[in-house]
């Protein structure tokens, strides 16, 4: 990997006339005239060179890092710390009072790490809270000294209303309903701070863009808000410690939105921040959930259980050789030396070929489904049907996935696990079988991303390092099931939605295959799989990861679920208000 | 039921005002001022009044029947027959040329049957086939008599701008890339027919609208185009013989409209015609066949059967107490009597209790995703699937379902059936379990339609009859996975989307709150099954059917799935170029 260090430029930024473009109407309704209408269908591949086009980003304040990653690709990252808070003023320029909107997992963690911020770089931004009435968090944040004798809590709408900077960390749902008043609300030449892309789709799907007159930035620290304050008191000792971001300008309306998002970043905390655009985030965060990160896996490992009891294993001995020996060894050796080396660990040639037998039995059908889900993210189906269901929670709220029988067998097998681990063997075989199907499903989901023009980092960070450093590990802990109980409606709806769908067509199509005694090992794409550029480009993400260790499995704690557990997961899953 | 012979009318229809309302523009783009964006998000339930009053239509050729529904509903429907085909040569006054576009399921049956009419009735109508260039259709046209050299066999273009009528019968994916070329070539004041609504999805997702110089019609048989022809060639000779058809009017260019759809419709042979609207048909026929009729039924049976061999039951046994009970006993218990009458052929008290037990804790489940499909229909989000899905194809060819091991054990169980059955009893049980827990699936089927506002006799036909009377023998013969395996690609995409929902959420919620035994009947779920108006509806819209019975289950023959065999399979599912 080359690092360079480049000077801010003044040049106009390409990010700003990106978000120019999306000003134009989503959707055109015309009498037909003979002509095809422009519409929304299938999103189509991006070739190389136009993808790389789009990483650069113009900072007048920020140095940046040039990092090469395989196929000519040049992505710019920001490096953060406390050292650069100085330049957080510099960005922050004008901007006199930062409002943050809700209080469930970024919201605390954000005002909290800004106001610690903005104190040691000796500015006099202040940080306002603003909380529905009769919020439940309302208490929280006075503990946290947030009070409204001091003028810092204040109502949601006065929040959006005086801030310069406002952060709107309330829950997808609750920005769906609220966006129009909210944006109303806004002072022109306000920016607006999102954590996560969700809104752009609604808007779209709404066929409304936002106001012309106010910056839209996003930063999305790759961590849920516990770990990004944990990991920000850390970096006041351990040099490097924070959560990586990933930062956005959709809107530049004054010109310094670029700088005004990266003085975010860099002043919650964020090691390293890597430029994405909103639209990108939300479709590789939305489509990344419902793949390899939790839809996937689920589905995966309910399809690869029942194969294996109907073969005759016990139903403890199917249960370690599936959801355990993914979370378990498999995802510990992708974090530490990559996907390869999972192949490359199978101490046995037959080992080997059952793996490549599975890997290659499996990764057409699980292709098949994370076309479909990128293609129905990114056409507005899967955000439209997430505010459709929550329009119908009242009546359908929704069940737990965790109490069939699988599940509870897994809780034995887990309480087993533990005591055994005690003893300092957790003893959890590596399934070649199960091995080679993961990988599949994992491989599946990067390469779709991939063929959807996104680059190197996103595709790294969203289907990979956040699978094995946080995800996995947690599932590890409590069980995937549960896992899934307790992330954001967002995710859970979309995990329910495609986990069967990755169960069905891999037993119908991977399974069959190899049963039926005709399915040779497909020498390409075992050839595919080995030679894959993602294996490097993984490779340099790790290096770029904070120095401290930011994945904390639970074990042993009595965590009400991925909301209280201080546990790496990201922004765009966990947070609600 | 009341029926009253009521006289033409010369009053504007209901339907070219409601036609016209459609012509607004579906979605609009506008940039955020304030107020709430008018968008297409969840369908909302429609009350009793509301729905009646969608239900009047205006003829001036044709006698309606009025049909007295429960809550107060009454609905008019045409009758026709071979003594009223006198009238379809007033209706089509002026239309000198029927054109037929595409010689799938639909086309050749309706061609032929309309050709016979013209004749029969003295007409000089042209029916005209349009097929692509290399069609491999061709030779089968000219076998049945339309021909180059006498002017009834040409191009799509040409046909569609020389007819009168012009009968679009191909694929959903065919319509969706060739409407704008077809409805361009069409000449002013003629109609366009369709036999299934789909199209109008696909153009208020491409945010289009018809022209508005032109008729758009719509006659759904409902039965695929081999039943369309039999049951006509019959009717020669058994009065009442026929499909019944649903028809609608969506744009009545010229006032004649309403009248050329029932024209077409008493033409084609259907002995009676329920009114409907473009947008009711394909919302319940996109519904259905996700629901009860294929997705709904597929994952119903996956889900038990997995748990009756889990509880120790051989394989064989739980395929015949799982689809063979549904698709035999079952099935054939709802086509004579009726729903209720499942619950009362249960031979003991703990029957009953077993059977509804099962349907109270399945119906909630079962719900849940009904009101999902419907909403993911009504929004738009499955049509952009399906014309996305038609996209991938070439990548992501559509694979079988019917290899998986659980429809290998059917193969087996079916060859011994019938075996059995050429002893005169096929012993087929009624499973308590498996009864409860698929006509819940039915009652949610049916409960949806109701609330999101669909009549009686669509809802009947829908959601029972069609499965009852066409599909679930087909099954019976053939497997349900076979039948997945071989209707259209709009339902094979469905019940792959779908059939994996209801399993696993029957299986998480019903199967799981049965199992730990605090599932206890709910009087008010059992009280409102035994007292549903539904009942009443479907023994009147059996009244309706027609004389012959239309289903022929394809046993012992050599058929090549749904397109081919002469089973009631509808015109929306099956049709294709």
């Amino acid at each position: 990997m080359m690092m360079n260090t480049t000077k801010p430029t003044t040049k106009p930024t390409r990010a700003a006339a990106a978000a120019a473009a999306t000003r134009r109407p989503v959707a055109r309704t015309h009498r037909y005239s003979g002509a095809q209408p422009t519409v929304c269908r299938a999103a189509t591949s991006v070739g190389p060179s136009e993808r790389a086009s789009s990483f650069e980003f113009n900072t007048k304040v920020f140095p940046k890092l040039q990092v090469d990653f395989p196929e000519g690709e040049t992505e710019f990252v920001v490096k953060g710390g406390r050292d650069q808070f100085e330049l957080v003023a510099k960005a922050f320029d004008g901007i006199k009072q930062v409002s943050v909107i809700g209080w469930g997992s970024q919201g605390p963690a954000q005002a909290k790490n800004l106001r610690d911020t903005f104190s040691e770089a000796g500015m006099d931004t202040k940080v306002v809270i603003g909380l529905r009435e009769g919020s439940t968090s309302y208490d929280e944040a006075v503990d946290a000294g947030f009070t409204e004798a001091d003028g810092t809590l204040t109502g949601v709408f006065e929040a959006a209303a005086s801030g310069d900077l406002v952060l709107l960390l309330i829950s997808d749902a609750a920005q769906a309903s609220l966006y129009p008043r909210l944006l109303a609300a806004m002072k022109p030449g306000s920016t607006l701070g999102l954590s996560h892309g969700f809104l752009l789709g609604v808007m779209k799907n709404d066929g409304v863009d936002f106001r012309d007159d106010i910056n839209v930035v996003l930063v999305a620290p790759k961590g849920m808000g516990p770990s990004v304050r944990r990991l920000y008191e850390q970096g006041k000792e351990v040099n490097g410690a924070g959560i990586n971001a990933s930062f956005a300008v959709q809107q530049d309306a004054t010109g310094t939105a670029t700088d005004i998002a990266l003085g975010w970043a860099v002043g919650v905390g964020a090691p390293f921040s890597f430029f994405t655009t909103l639209e990108s985030e939300y479709k590789s965060d939305i489509y990344g959930e419902r793949c390899v990160l939790l839809g996937g896996v689920h589905g995966l490992v309910e399809c690869l259980y029942r194969r294996y009891t109907r073969e005759g294993m016990s139903a403890e001995d199917a249960f370690t050789n599936t959801a355990e020996t993914i979370t378990g060894p498999i995802t510990k050796i992708i974090s530490t030396q990559g996907m390869k080396a999972v192949y490359e660990a199978m101490p046995t040639e037959a080992d080997k070929d059952t793996f490549m037998q599975a890997y290659t039995a499996s990764l057409g059908p699980c292709l098949d489904i994370c076309y479909e889900i990128y293609e129905d993210v990114a056409c507005g189906n899967e955000i439209r049907s997430v505010v459709n269901a929550g329009n119908r929670f009242d009546r359908f709220p929704m069940g737990k996935i965790d109490q069939t029988a699988m599940w509870k067998v897994g809780e034995g097998v887990r309480a087993e696990r533990q005591k055994r681990a005690e003893s300092g063997d957790d003893g959890i075989p590596i399934n070649p079988f199960t091995a080679g199907a993961y990988v599949a499903l994992m491989m599946a989901t990067v390469i779709t991303l991939r063929e959807k023009g996104h680059g190197f980092s996103e595709v790294c960070n969203e289907s990979i390092i956040e699978a094995v450093d946080s995800l996995n590990p947690y599932m590890h802990a409590k069980g995937v099931a549960f896992m899934v109980d307790n992330c954001s409606y967002t995710a859970r709806l979309g995990s329910r939605k495609w986990a069967p769908r990755f169960d069905y067509i891999v037993e119908q199509q991977a399974m069959t295959s190899i049963d039926s005694g005709s399915h040779d090992i497909d020498a390409t794409l075992k050839q595919e799989f080995l030679t894959h550029p993602v294996h490097d480009a993984l490779r340099m993400c790790s290096d770029l990861r904070p120095s401290v260790d930011i994945s904390v499995t639970g074990e042993g704690s009595g965590g009400g679920g991925a909301r209280d557990a201080s546990t790496n997961f990201k922004a765009g899953v966990a947070a609600s208000s």
